[in-house]
């Protein structure tokens, strides 16, 4: 590989890298912030979705939070050493869980809600209303792009 | 934790819920692209960052990917495996690891180049011009904002 591809690498304009580097910040910041809680960063996004989804299984945590299998049994099982979920056998299907929170998890909705918004808050600082509201619809529209792109690769891929 | 907060936590605005939402997009879509070359999606920021700077430290490696070193040494040793990168003695540092591309891992430059710049064309499919340049500029004053965030705390800490 001559210099040339490092230099295309280099200069060639990427949202992906941006995003990418944006969403690691997101991620150490929340690690500090739940670190006091016993809750990796790795963890908040299972816990959020429990706080909006009780009881659901722990597959559907894995597709909802586009992870591979492992990964989100490693998370759900360090939510549950921590006391924030109780994993329960799927009385429909004997090889499935389904992860509800506990007392302790639930209570967590209070300060999962105050660090969301303090994040919020934080990174669109200096920003004017419509500047947000602008900020969030391309956040979406690329989103889209890229969730219609996924998915009729999965259709081709069937 | 009463309906109230679910409430509260469901209607939040959120631009770090969709951020991670686009991350998890994208990572799916890299690790599908990349899968045939036997590299996973956490690998991808790994080799991206070699194509960059060869030769850089492991810990050089986590600290700009923003992971802990027991990611990071996990990631090498899987691209080392998969025969794109060689890992050698810090000769100033014995307990350390440079970690070079091989040729293979050079060779990649070319795909990760056309990689990147699909996604990017895809994510940004309907954007105009000046659509583009606001949602980088975007993009980058948040990234700004958390970094400066993340920067104090980390002066308080120590």
């Amino acid at each position: 590989m001559g210099p040339n591809v490092m230099d295309k690498l280099r200069k060639q304009e990427s949202i992906g890298r941006d995003i990418s580097h944006l969403f690691r910040s997101i991620r150490n910041f929340m690690g500090r912030q739940l670190e006091p809680y016993g809750i990796g960063d790795a963890q908040f996004p299972f816990l959020m979705l429990l706080l909006h989804e009780d009881g659901i299984s722990q597959e559907r945590l894995a597709t909802a939070l586009k992870c591979d299998r492992a990964t989100s049994a490693r998370s759900i099982s360090r939510l549950e050493h921590a006391g924030y979920v109780r994993r329960v056998v799927d009385p429909d299907d004997r090889r499935a869980y389904k992860v509800f929170l506990t007392e302790l998890g639930q209570d967590m909705g209070h300060i999962m809600w105050s660090v969301s918004r303090d994040l919020n808050d934080m990174l669109l600082e200096g920003f004017t209303d419509e500047e947000r509201l602008a900020f969030r619809s391309m956040i979406q529209r690329a989103g889209t792009n890229i969730s219609k792109c996924n998915q009729s690769r999965k259709v081709t891929d069937d």
